[in-house]
């Protein structure tokens, strides 16, 4: 391909004015918005608002006037719509492992009611460490056993003694997404429950929870759905579990009546019981401008032509790399139904200083140990000439062995 | 006392040039300090900075280049100085009701293996609600038993079969204070631990979790930190303890290598394994300047200066309110040093219907059920002359009868 013709993709692209929606910094082609989404427009007015109207002059007053009391359900009735949820079915609340924690706590104490017998989570090896930890950290609490296998041997592992299968729907380090709805029924199939984490999916691929029968979902507010740097999580449980028990951070916001401070605890109806301790508004208000960058496709196709656009800046970028250098090896699926929205590479020893250099040349990707090269491809404001400048700068990169230099080679606490 | 003699009061006040630094509504007596602190000036344009700069220009390398990565430990060492306890000993994560959960995980854990036998959990019968929400959730998980009782029933109490005794330091509804010291020798004596949640506490009265020998403490950030709505909150617990356990919210931020991506968790030193997820960064950057405006008065006295001026505000709109409403009880301690920041009435029937009436004067406090009229003393920037007026309104609601206006009666979510 020549860079005209990907000036041409991007002169016929119906979801180029949506790039208009968000400031991105002059000289950068930003493939990061799998760790961080950039900025809305609408997110710097939104937040001053909150602050010097809602705080500064509403102060208390503002729990009513404001809306804070319900806007945890107000946006995740906002992402129900981008994960196939159904209406007050999916709550924004605390951080992604904290909402982790509380469903996989849920399945654990329904499956046990259920089938006292079956004491094992299954996931898979190369799922996201956190998710492990609080995987291993309530397994040994519970008595369970944690399981861990590869993606392609999860199946046959599903079997009596499957309390729980908990998977994260696209791997962060290679991009392989998981078929949601055929490891679903087969966990089903063999008695146990699913629960999926939509970190690296919610706004990224198309999702729908209902149609794969999923029992829980969990998912990130700050990277695909551009919500800003620890902007908070979200949490859904099937409406046919999200009332059967309640999850043990049992915090005054998932309370039935908050202000009643009545000493028993009383869950509130349906997904609002997996809220716990006070949202952080300031962090929640720029939330929802990300997530409404996101509908604002639902005019152009939605997520069906969100994900066209982000496989083709994916083909793109994979083919243009390959060609250009050969040193590096593809590590995220070349089928596109396997892959999410991002492209990997890797290289045995020389991928940390090749992304540092790409980096100090505004091409910013990231890096996973021990060997990847990381592209997050977010259709909302990428162009076509952005992969193709960045396969560019990449060669570049590598044939002129800039990688080499010392700056590029210090390691950095975040990679 | 005439309203002259308040406002001289105020013109001798050491610490009036302290509320420079907020931004308060015109025609407001904020008295609700201990519910949402008022906004700092500064906090606007750091987090427009926050924003603009380091989100929207620096996107993902702030985590590097603007500190994002150590701000929960940079903010936690500036709350340590207000609680008593040592640099890097407290860390700003998650709400106070997960950091509960976390510590008093902890403390279940270290209990169970030093005396197996001792199954109680001994707490206040009117502790905040939430904390004995996590207290019940927590017990049942484990096998123990929370115990309630009366505040002077407590020493008696602590025995052979108590494991902790969970208490809030100054009560939300009535505004009593423990002492602190006193219990938590009593609890040791006993052989049980003591956790304290300091969220009437921090900023509000003087606190040395070192001095009483605390064993765990958290804490809220919007209240008298004014670190704004949802703000997060602090945990801290005695070095003696911070590594020998982990807490189950084992999540990536609490990791001692988080870009490793190690399958297996491996807790990080001391109290930073008390964090769990990514923080939200926005709403940590406004309670780092609410922080900010509580240590700004350490150059004027610092806590024992801003604990004198509460008291003598406090005292001042008691002895008024006595005075002039004689239909209600006073509810807080009348005992200087057995009451926190605030001071409460009771009236048996009309307290909600009163304090709509007042907050509609601008006079802004809140209504505790079942008959608690709550008013905050934030000596930062409150003044004798606004404790004088706020009395005065409410003889006027109660004397012109105004709280029987029907708009007045309507309960709204948040009261």
């Amino acid at each position: 391909m020549t860079r005209d013709e990907a000036l041409a993709l991007d002169a016929a692209d119906a979801l180029a004015p949506l790039r208009d929606q968000f400031v991105l910094p002059p000289g950068v082609i930003y493939l990061d918005g799998n760790s961080l989404g950039v900025l809305p427009t609408a997110t710097a007015a939104r937040v001053q608002q909150v602050v010097t109207e809602e705080w500064g002059q509403g102060l208390i007053r503002s729990w009513n006037t404001a809306g804070w009391m319900t806007l945890a359900q107000r946006i995740g009735d906002k992402i129900a719509r981008l994960v196939g949820a159904g209406a007050s079915e999916l709550v924004v609340a605390d951080s992604t492992s904290v909402n982790l924690f509380k469903v996989l706590s849920a399945a654990l104490t329904i499956s046990q009611a259920d089938a006292p017998a079956r004491k094992l989570i299954l996931s898979e090896r190369s799922n996201f460490p956190t998710d492990l930890y609080i995987a291993e950290s309530l397994a040994r609490e519970r008595g369970f056993e944690l399981r861990l296998a590869d993606a392609d041997e999860l199946p046959a592992l599903l079997d009596e003694r499957s309390a729980v299968l908990m998977l994260t729907h696209v791997n962060y380090r290679t991009g392989r997404m998981h078929d949601m709805r055929a490891l679903t029924t087969a966990a089903h199939a063999a008695g146990a429950l699913a629960i999926w984490d939509l970190a690296h999916s919610a706004g990224a691929v198309p999702v729908d929870l209902h149609a794969a029968d999923a029992d829980f979902a969990i998912g990130c507010g700050y990277k695909y759905l551009n919500g800003g740097p620890g902007a908070p999580a979200f949490v859904w449980a099937h409406p046919r579990h999200a009332e059967r028990f309640w999850q043990p951070l049992a915090g005054w916001m998932g309370h039935a009546a908050p202000f009643e401070f009545t000493p028993g605890y009383r869950p509130a109806p349906g997904i609002a019981r997996y809220q716990c301790g006070t949202p952080a508004l300031l962090s929640m208000a720029a939330l929802e401008c990300g997530v409404d960058s996101v509908l604002a496709a639902e005019c152009r196709g939605g997520m069906a032509a969100l994900r066209g656009k982000s496989l083709a800046l994916g083909r793109l970028f994979a083919a243009e790399v390959e060609a250009r250098c050969p040193q590096l090896t593809l590590a995220s699926p070349r089928d596109d139904a396997l892959r999410g929205s991002q492209v990997c590479f890797a290289h045995p020893e020389m991928g940390y200083p090749v992304m540092q250099a790409l980096i100090a040349r505004g091409v910013i990707g990231d890096f996973r140990a021990p060997d990847i090269l990381r592209f997050g491809f977010t259709p909302l404001y990428l162009r076509f000439a952005d992969a193709f400048d960045a396969a560019v700068h990449l060669q570049q990169v590598l044939d002129s062995e800039e990688w080499r230099r010392p700056e590029f080679n210090q390691r950095q606490a975040v990679t």
